[in-house]
């Protein structure tokens, strides 16, 4: 039986959500490294990944190729007994389901291209863009409050444990909470304990340590 | 025991995906229609959909607010002996889930703002934007084209029997093969069938009727 295989780039936040997952799980793994620039056009990397997309996650014959995705097989298939990451209860596993899409659909954009503006762009040494950073900004507020109002009910998104729907934020949390952005979520008391609790887990100190991200 | 809700809007090719899944199911279901004009306004709305999207999918205590999250719940929840559209293998599932995120991430953007200029704005008076439509017309045509590709290896997306990763497509689909796109769909032999093949299933017929879309 050979370990699963990660293929990506330590400075992409969907390979740092595919780490986090098999870190949390205690998955031994080997890490390929992708060049992000040239993926696109790597037939060999196309034939594992089609739409050139990183990261890639293989585990035996099987290959999967969009990081959510691989992030629910991880928690479904590598189960840690006593402490699931997911619900056996087809209800609650709708729950924690669609709060994985609400990251997906709410949180991400407006997050994503905060991070370009705030961190990315400045540091290629372009000028984040205030008017982008002031729609995003008020976008991301709202979700926050939506976030909010759903923590004062339950101690994590999906639920009252920990899943795969707060995993799916670490990446552009940890990098958001180190811009001048982070008063958003500490503002908000239930947000604010939320981020410092998975934040502080052992799993998401490894990714931090292993990619080398800086705040 | 009550039977199952459905908010949402006829007219809106999410709550047709849930539609689609319910029928799949032979589910008994209530539909409640609610405005989209109004749904991020109307403070009872907001409460069961804290983002005011349609469709919301009411089971119980449930309250599912995502229509693809409401589309895995239903069939894992509501298997048809013999005719699950859902694998037991966690492999088989993962891929079945990548795919499910393909149409999220890949065919949804292009092909629903293809819905916009064609159908939608000129319904309005507003001529479509060509330029739109030839950017997404483009990107559209990429993503068919790695559907080509899967489709010589299985007979659908998720693997080799229906699941919620073929349903998935279906409102967007049946709205763009009644443009002058459809011979983007019919130019790649595998697609052309897989359309022809998912668009005549029952379910699918039944939220044609109810819905009263036209091609």
């Amino acid at each position: 039986m050979s370990i699963p295989k990660l293929y990506g780039s330590l400075s992409c936040q969907d390979t740092m959500r595919v780490l986090a997952s098999i870190y949390e799980h205690d998955l031994q793994f080997e890490f390929i490294p992708v060049d992000p620039h040239n993926k696109q056009t790597d037939q060999a990397f196309l034939s594992l990944s089609p739409f050139g997309q990183i990261p890639v996650f293989q585990d035996e014959d099987l290959t999967l190729f969009e990081s959510r995705a691989a992030m629910r097989y991880i928690s479904h298939h590598y189960p840690k007994p006593g402490k699931e990451q997911v619900f056996e209860d087809p209800k609650l596993q709708g729950i924690a389901a669609t709060w994985i899409d609400v990251e997906d659909h709410q949180f991400n954009s407006p997050s994503s291209k905060l991070i370009r503006e705030l961190i990315e762009n400045p540091k290629k040494g372009f000028p984040g863009n205030q008017t982008v950073v002031e729609e995003e900004r008020e976008k991301l507020a709202k979700v926050l409050d939506v976030y909010e109002e759903r923590l004062k009910e339950f101690n994590y998104l999906g639920g009252n444990k920990f899943t795969s729907a707060d995993l799916s934020h670490l990446p552009n949390l940890y990098s958001l909470l180190g811009t001048s952005l982070k008063k958003l979520f500490e503002e908000r008391p239930r947000v604010g304990a939320w981020c410092r609790d998975i934040l502080s887990r052992p799993a998401w100190s490894k990714v931090v340590e292993i990619t080398g991200i800086n705040m």
